[in-house]
């Protein structure tokens, strides 16, 4: 089976999604870990920057020389910041390496969209060139694809909460909100004093409130599902927790129908996805019961009181459905892997 | 001046309320707390039931007798669980003391309202009988009043969050949105698995979705600052923090207007208020800026590509303006004390 | 492979360890999980006690009949309250089960020091008959045994970080200081006060000190180590986290040392464990970096200040190597299926 | 009364215990907050870089211009970082001002350990010349001094459990053990990826094993209280709350005494203190019960099984007791004011 496997390297191990991706890989069948690749932390022991890593990878980390990478990996997985995705992606993809970027470099597949929201592109002959991968709303054409945009964490939330809703045309997709609730490691592992325990350990807030960069993807996902105009008013808060995204969306029916029919129609809509678990009208999803898994818990509310109002709730691990795991979930998908392969993961509880 | 000083007594003082109402009134120049209060905790020293009140206030926790409190004090907050509130009320009342009540027993000034979300009240002949104590929209009313209802933590968010723009009927308040979310204290200070520190401490979730009791509470009280229906969807979520409400409000315009006028509208409207702190449009809510204190941080947003759809966010401790440092606020208005006095409190941080 | 497969029982499957057990079971290729056990939980459907679990084990919790349990599983998982192990522990050994047990009531060999810190035994034939199943210290009367009590979560983490030292004779096993910090699941899943976040969220307390229950035990698994009396000071504290556990232990040297000398003896004692990381002098242990693991890690320093006083850390998640992991690891050792088979989980970081 | 008021200045206003003295100082009957001073912040309102004091203190941050400040102020307090106070306090001290300094800059009255430990001194001639104001050890010197250096967290929460153990010779002060536990605020406001709470709301570690500053500061300390050589291993761990140390001591008797004999020691040492709460033998401290106040708990413990050995167990708020509550104690005491003035804050619970 070791002829079976595969080469895959990791760009920017030492931050949260490098680390998780070195969490799942290392234990993927298909997988060797053959390239362990950061900027800051080049020429140490992988445990330094990474001590949970110890003994579970070996190596050092090294610099992001894209011929070395190339001589052992046919896969390789950037999780670099936003705009330092693009200087690894292009020479990896020239040398013919299959590369799924974690960064929000080349999710908005609308040039003038990402120049508007993000500035001009640092490789703009790519910009709006890979495949948006997230398997339940764009699987046949992540089969096969070399170059895959992961999702967002918010998006990958928010978008799965609504998806069956705008699919079916049974809400107003021109009419949404999305009241978002994330923990403190979806602002990645950088120096500041926003995001010290001490500040934030008994503290919650909203921020970039009608302005977060996540906003035009989420209306280009859900668009992707629905074929219309979407509009989304998209409201990030930072929770006092490590991990996890709980996503509550608000959404106006087009006529009245019952809990019942939304619970069916959910049920429906993901009957054959393995990684989201549809709860039923008893439950509702909490981010402790998917943390380190892939799973998203989505449950489905209407409000009889308020017009019919439908309230979607949606619970992820931004770190692994948000992040690594669904990534992982694109190569399997991209390369003929099983999908469950290596991130059927069980929840971690507590 | 100790002349002047007022006879108070608390029941339940070992609960979260009564020992923040404990941490407030000890050391309020005009009150002299001669009864501490409480059932499953009688006959204790308070510093067991409550040990962060050693030396601050002494004495033992004692049955709540009505003629043993009516001997020594003048006015009584009841600090107990939603349904035990109105035993006591009644022979206090007839006794001549002022009443403050901080359970949900008398807030809805609709019996058959407070019938349909909690059942058969337990003393009707007072059902509808308190003044609903809010004093940025019922100050008139509390002056002199001499039997009160504090209102709850998350409709005095949501409220103050939202009353400015249904007051000059800038929105349709007929159509809001309430997306709470609130620290574990709120819960109350039961022995529940629900709330362990292990399974809340790394979790969020939303609960009682269409369904919590506050949302005819949040109805009433808008009802009162614009004198039409209101219909409210309100979502609570818990949070893994111990204090603090984070309220996001959304409300559609019923004209569009900018976001300069709109901060305008709540400078002017909270301008007089103590408590009240309208923030910049630089600046947003966040509970860790409130917490101990008495104030309510908010701040209103438009966002103009979703037709301009109103955001209003508040911050509050849901101890203090949420429950004892509202009840003292309103202590002090009914009996013409300046309103300030004794809730002038710094907020702690971090 | 099928044929090979174990079917395996867990007894209280919806508490914190039997989660955790199913959790790691779920994806242990030898084992299948043929029973799901509970008391409270009985007849409900597994992901009503544990949602994490949902789509992971499916199927509906069962009232604990010994019949039933040896009709399907060869091997039983005990996760029960402390003096509820024996009624069901008893029938099944009658029935012919391996048994491994993860509460208190056989861990002590002598049940004399068992009545003195726990009362009478619920089953006194059996007490003192179990094999102590710390591997590292007791791997050999663990192979083949069909009763195994599984080590309690602090004196798992106290006896491996101390047990080089005892070996050697380096320190004085009859002064010995064990200052544990363990965060809120290690106090179990059951309704209280004192540890609901509100409580504990925020707060550090030591309790039961100089008599925690745990103290016996770390002096009996030390004494397996170096064949002498041993006496430890042991205070635990709770910590506002879910998971994890970091001993700090103080020793006095029996002749002074170098650190380079204890750094080369721990690397050497451990040599051959593949749960055991010890930490070279620069890195210290963090129970964030072995959540979810079955990891300990350890590190040793030398106070040449205060006589060459050593001190010893290790961090562990409580959960894994501190119960449900290492019972497992146990149950592989005794069945004789390679030792990290199905326990190899990376921690999750963060 | 205003006539009596003292001008006082906070130099480094926007750090957490410049923050914290702003909160304490505003309410303080005695003082005019006139100057509030600070680096990265000046020029900017108060409010940007401390949020919380929005409406309780007002103004600009300005430079720490010894001029400008002298000639408003009598009184400065330094929440700088170490090795910045010496700059400032040299001229406010030639300019006649009463300087109480936080850092550790001036707290060592050994110039020659100060340099061991601190490296060459920014003020070697001030070095050795500050009163070190912990009042309970060191108070008559504390009165009419002009030159303060208040004390560590982690020396007052150590020195304090241990002073009466040391003051009557029933311990050996050669043989002591501190292992302490303390929340981020800890720290310090600078940016930084240790203290993110993603890295450390979920975890714990101890951190300078055998080499924190804070040492020699506790072996001074004490040795102030018993006059002889002390000699202490000082362990300090980082636990996930913000705000909060637990100080655990271990202490070998000189001769073997009961556990009422030690109560009723530490009863007696600390009669007169204030802000000292000896706890009895049926409750231990916890940092909840002193979060916001001035207060340390106290408790001691013999354990027999262990020769009789000592546990002293003390907690405090770090950013009160353990800086700026203490230090506007010492103001108090120094220029004459009634000690408690001012900071007779009631713990906040929970």
């Amino acid at each position: 089976m070791t002829a079976e496997r595969l080469g895959v390297a990791i760009a920017g191990v030492t931050g949260y999604t490098g680390i998780e991706l070195a969490r799942i890989l290392s234990r993927h069948p298909r997988v060797d870990l053959c390239f362990l690749g950061g900027r800051s932390k080049a020429g140490e022991p992988i445990e330094m920057g990474a001590p949970s890593l110890a003994s579970i990878v070996t190596g050092t980390v090294e610099e992001l020389d894209p011929d070395r990478i190339a001589r052992r990996a046919q896969v390789a997985f950037l999780a670099l910041p936003h705009g330092a995705a693009a200087d690894v992606a292009v020479p990896l993809l020239d040398r013919g390496l299959t590369v799924i970027d974690l960064s929000a470099d080349f999710r908005l597949d609308d040039p003038e969209v990402h120049r508007i929201w993000y500035g001009e592109h640092t490789a703009p002959q790519l910009s709006g060139k890979a495949v948006y991968a997230m398997p339940e709303i764009n699987r046949d054409r992540i089969r096969g694809a070399r170059f895959l945009a992961s999702p967002g964490c918010y998006p990958t939330a928010a978008t799965l909460s609504l998806a069956p809703l705008v699919a079916e045309g049974w809400v107003d997709a021109g009419d949404l909100i999305v009241d978002s609730k994330s923990g403190a490691s979806g602002a990645g592992r950088s120096a500041s004093v926003a995001n010290l325990l001490a500040e934030t350990g008994e503290a919650m807030h909203a921020y970039n409130v009608t302005r977060h960069r996540h906003t035009p993807e989420i209306e280009m996902a859900l668009g992707m599902v629905c074929g219309t105009d979407v509009r989304v008013t998209f409201t990030p808060h930072l929770v006092p927790m490590s991990r996890g995204i709980l996503s509550t969306a608000y959404a106006r029916p087009t006529t009245r129908r019952s809990a019942a029919e939304f619970q069916a129609l959910y049920e429906r809509y993901y009957r054959e996805e393995p990684f989201v678990r549809v709860l039923p009208q008893d439950r509702l999803p909490d981010t402790a019961h998917v943390r380190g898994s892939n799973f998203i818990d989505i449950a489905v509310r209407v409000d009889e009181r308020a017009g019919g109002r439908i309230i979607a709730i949606a619970a992820i691990d931004n770190l692994v459905k948000g992040a690594s795991g669904q990534a992982v979930q694109a190569m399997n998908i991209a390369l003929g892997i099983p999908e469950t392969t290596g991130i059927d993961l069980p929840p971690m509880f507590p």
